[in-house]
């Protein structure tokens, strides 16, 4: 759909964009150069999403070839192809890395921060094997979960925890390096697919369960257990925030502790740096800001309705 | 961004990087032989969430040819198109369908379940226009409870619900002819686009309506009638799980009935197999888990608030 | 995958499918031609969901070139790039806007409505420096509110809010210049990615901040002021509707006024017409329907649960 | 690759690149104008080389629908596939005959240079049927005239003459229509891909047959007869111009006849209007600029070598 | 560019494109009915020539990993690259010779030509050692013809001739194993990149070289030694053909031998069963029909020209 | 189309294929190992040609902005794009040549390479006006030579000599600067689409033209006046190698001269270092290998037929 010109008629629009356009960019790019004073300006590039969401592809087929990849062949051709899998996620993510470092160091020179990257990267590779046991934990514990399903094909192909906890597992192994930025965006893809947020800082242990997930919230500074499973909307948040000289909140350890064995039903929020005990089970909805000892039931004390 | 080299000084890199994948697949490849004890193990190939995706876009278009393919013609062409589109949405569906019931009975020989897959097929096809005749039903619903839109092109084109509603229909109705796997990745699909979490197995009615719909879970085995509302955050879950004696969890009827006519508001949580009687009002954030009668209005008892 | 055939026994095949796709399509075909009735048929396209996206990445990248586009040179040619960027976003839009109009008035002539897309769009170009002003106080206060982050650029590239607020901001402003049926359509589509529902049709004012964001939904009318945060799993809702003659719901003031300063934490509930005074904080999962005073603390009463 | 930098010595480097790219369009766009006064400037889009192969691939589809589109299926299915093929291939030439004739007329206005577009858009679709019927004659002339063939399947997909003699027909059809530009970039598309060159103003019978093809030329005002045979390397050319007052050749016959049934070998080169009468054969090497009489045996006279 | 309507003039135009497009479909139709009977119809899928180019992508990557794939890491991850890149070769070769089995014995049931296709593709993968070793003698012979180059990676990466003899010796040895329809499509599409037509029938020895190549033509019985150099435009082609009963040319030795060590110049032109004996020289633009005895020189006997 | 298959049948086969594979890639892998012997190995990447084809493209963007780019705005928002498009053929350029000086003197190190690419780069693109300057003036020598064109706008959309004569003229000056490789790539880009082989180190003035082209042949140390003119299958080239000690043929000038105003007709041949004067006509089929005059006509002597 287009309006009809003669070229005439063209022309004088033609020149009407042109001048609202260069009055446009000018007030933009005045706005730019204030922006510049508040973020630490580099002329390197950052991270990109397109590389990062290329580069969990590869780690899920290389921790499920089976079902990712869908290749059968003799273990010397899988092998060759997990080879070729696995330096492709190395030379990617070796690039994403260098360009991070350089981001936060960008006096060090390009050169040096590619260097690193390389070398972060190579110690990420050493630790995929290890990420891949844990993630089989999780899928067992979702499949022990749910008796909706018969089929570890099924979770792996279409639960988003199994999603979410590739890329917590992953961005938090990353951290673990202290590669800077990759970790969040990694956590915040997976937020976006799922609606599970879990922050790179969290610590987690193995057989790790979410049912539905959407809403479940998992603060930075949170340490869980193993045998753990939430429901959706559940939230391990924050109470407060300790504020430095400036205002900014400060990074302390501020979310709950989760010990073994805990299951956390719909839409409960634990705030604050409190403890729940081995084997508690905390009910839906609940809003709980207090320790709990080992072996609780929590459940909220008014829950019930009136039918009028 | 690239470190600086010299072949030499790149050959060692390279050396030590072929040493870290090289043991790196050996350890990864270890694991996964483990993980094929338990799970059946298959040489076809899985159903592609990429085709999965493609087939339910051309669900999309042969429901709503003026809203997705945009092509106004005379009748005899619009059925040409319409006729085009289906055959592909055949050719693809038939495809997967084989693919997972090879995956579930790979000792009936490849042919035997590509040739199950045609027929299975074509059975749904022949399902479409009562698909399309519910979906109708579902808009008109959501216009109804909508003050925001008078349109029913913006609901088609923008409403995450419409979207959730035809993946879960076409899901539903692929689950009743027996089809194994497919149907939860593409209720799942939905639920990564839509927060709206609806399990292919329920069973839902005519006039069916969400809003908002982020946060909403519905499980497999609800029943729920015709002329039904919820809103964003509503769960109809299961209350707790009978287990078999391998400790897995039973496969029962353990969810909600809604009847006709009911609405259920904001973050309302109904868990169990309860019935919810028609005309029935369930207020936000209510936690219901036992049965009401028809024309109820369930609130929650104590939602008062205090200003300090 | 595909079944074992010779020539003859795969006419035999073809001719069934034949048949079912013909009677298939005759059937959808007429529930197409009653549908019609329904909605305002009109020959003219409709907006794009492709083209939007596209058009949001180009807002992007004239927002903060510096973390989109990653060009750095000299002044002049990030100014080109600028130029090349806003006509294009230009360009794309104009036609949108074009279809968009066209849409609800067919009978104004396809040229006549390409002509006033072309104006608007050159209206909504004018507005993209304000649009960046807001949006980089956004990024202030969400900065200001996360102890989890020590950097503007990770906020930029990774926060869904951020995502959710140029969405929004960018369809309230076509709102406000007449463009039908696109705002709603650019806000869905950060919905989907973000859990965030934001109508195109609230006001927002500077300095707004959510954190985590999956399940906040703010309402068509809702008013919200400067510096205000919320959490997760708000809620800014209508308490009731009000029916026209025709039982459909009229679109009158039904949602919150948050006045400056207000904080919301997660799963809070509030609905209906009233006023949130300013500096007031709302704990979780309050459920608030009566307006409160400035400088107000709100908290759930009966919040205690208990351990058993 | 890339070299190794800190910011500033980046700076440094951006600085001049924009330096030269500043001073490099500068010049470049001072050419521009100069280059307008010679062509006719408008301002609507030319025809898009993209486009043209994408509608020479259409017209492939609908003329071999069994080797291009491979699709069976039932006789309806079939032609509503060739209904929808049919119909992109209207709406895409119809858009690049507009341009075309908006090129040549830019004063007419675009809505009236893009309703002609449509209708003769229309007439083209009328003549595929012919074209289809002249290309099968091509077809089994070639089959007729190769020993290495048993297959019109393998002349179709492979054989280069088939597709310089689809873009030539399909070009010729245009041009006789009156449409501008489009049929010359058609027949060089082929002259690309295959070597040979027809000019699209060239008249051409039934049963046209080239072997190998590489370095054909086939000039404007030609007229071939039908069952006429060339081999690779021939030239129907023009022996001299006349020029205009202004020193331009005129465009008048200049290229030779050849009647039915005339076969011409490798590299003769035939030139002027002269008339090669039918049945004749031309041999290869021959250098001809005057008429032969029907039934004439042409051969290279001194056309022996020696051996030392 | 579209012509201005509103909905009822779009609606007439409609009506009448409608119109023409069923009318044209129908004759085309019916010719495409009459055509069949000359071509032996098949159902099922012909060999892709998207898939054949990929193919031949893959042969070339195989062979020259340094310069296609560009890959520099350890022996072992160098194998591993080159097994996946065999392994997909592999498999897209088999399902394109199955297809073209399927083609010429319908009869036989798609999976029988599927099994045969796997067995042949495998074979051709057991020849690609000696392909590979055969082109490299084609590079050396290339290289020590041409003062132009110092290089093999530019001879490998842009020569001409290189592409062609890499699809020709991959076509021959499918023919030789009875692979249909495929190895034509192979040689025709170097045909067309580089203007060499070589026939797949043609036997051709070790260090083969043409200059520039384009017009070269080499006709299916060629049998051509080893150290063979070819300049453009020349071609070996048949005299004249004994036709069958039914008038089709048979298919038998008609075209030259060419010894080992012979040189022909550019477009010199040797057709019919003639042998040119080893060590000899032919000059440009030679016309050659008689066998000449090893180490001659042929040249043009009055191949003088006057200055006037 | 796939064999029948049961798990077990495939293991057997994938065993199989694996043997087969695997013992090929060993093959392959060591002739691997010979070849790097003659090519000088290097670690570092090879141009892409990819890369180049997209370099090309943007010379053509730069140099035709109305008919490539067809964007008309105001004449600062056309700058704005120029300058886009400079800088990104400048930044791909660099990269290539990088690259290309990498390869042939790796023991630079990657970073001097890769700086030296851009300021070599940076050469280039100084260079571009003039390399427009010359490309306009052999437009208009085609126009001048065609009377089947009125347009300059078909000429540079469709004649196959503009895209030989722009890659020409660019690769031309890459070599002037010292860019190893390169400019071989690009002209045989131009040569497999245009059958037009001319050698980067030619030298040929203004007011180029060739008519058709295919085979058109202009060897490396051709010198070339202004207004020269020639027609397809003309070669200019070598008569005799001089080879030096280890017998590979010396890069010596030994093309011909061709002074200002010369035409050459059709398949004429000349060849060997010698001058053919000013306002020369060389008529077709000529072959040519001693010095011409000025003002000469040189036509072959015997090139009368016979009629049998």
């Amino acid at each position: 759909m287009e309006y009809d010109y003669i070229c005439s008629s063209r022309a004088e629009l033609t020149g009407r964009i042109g001048a609202v356009i260069n009055n446009t960019v000018e007030q933009l790019s005045a706005i730019s150069a204030g922006a510049r004073k508040i973020t630490p300006a580099s002329c390197g590039p950052l991270p990109s999403v397109e590389a990062v969401r290329e580069i969990l592809d590869l780690v899920k087929t290389v921790i499920f070839p089976e079902f990712i990849d869908r290749y059968h062949g003799t273990r010397a051709m899988e092998d060759a192809r997990l080879s070729v899998s696995t330096e492709r996620l190395f030379r990617s993510l070796s690039k994403e890395i260098g360009h991070s470092l350089f981001q936060k160091n960008p006096d060090c020179g390009s050169s040096v921060a590619a260097e690193q990257g390389l070398e972060l990267a190579l110690k990420l590779v050493e630790r995929l094997p290890e990420i891949k046991r844990l993630i089989y934990t999780d899928v067992q514990a979702i499949y022990d979960n749910d008796p909706a399903t018969e089929d570890f094909g099924e979770i792996i192909l279409s639960y988003p925890v199994v999603h979410a906890m590739i890329h917590y597992r992953f961005a938090h192994e990353l951290l673990k390096i202290g590669v800077p930025v990759l970790p969040r965006i990694i956590t915040e893809l997976a937020h976006s697919d799922t609606g599970i947020d879990i922050n790179p800082g969290a610590t987690i242990g193995e057989y790790f369960a979410i049912d539905h997930g959407t809403g479940v919230v998992i603060g930075e500074t949170c340490i869980i257990g193993d045998h753990v499973t939430l429901y959706q909307g559940v939230t391990l948040g924050a109470r407060n925030f300790t504020l430095n000289g400036e205002g900014h909140p400060v990074n302390v350890p501020r979310h709950p502790i989760l010990e073994d064995h805990v299951t956390v039903y719909a839409n409960a929020t634990i705030l604050g740096r409190i403890t729940v005990g081995h084997d508690t089970i905390v009910g839906g909805n609940v809003w709980l800001t207090e320790s709990v000892p080992p072996k609780s039931r929590v459940v909220q004390k008014n829950a019930e309705f009136k039918v009028r």
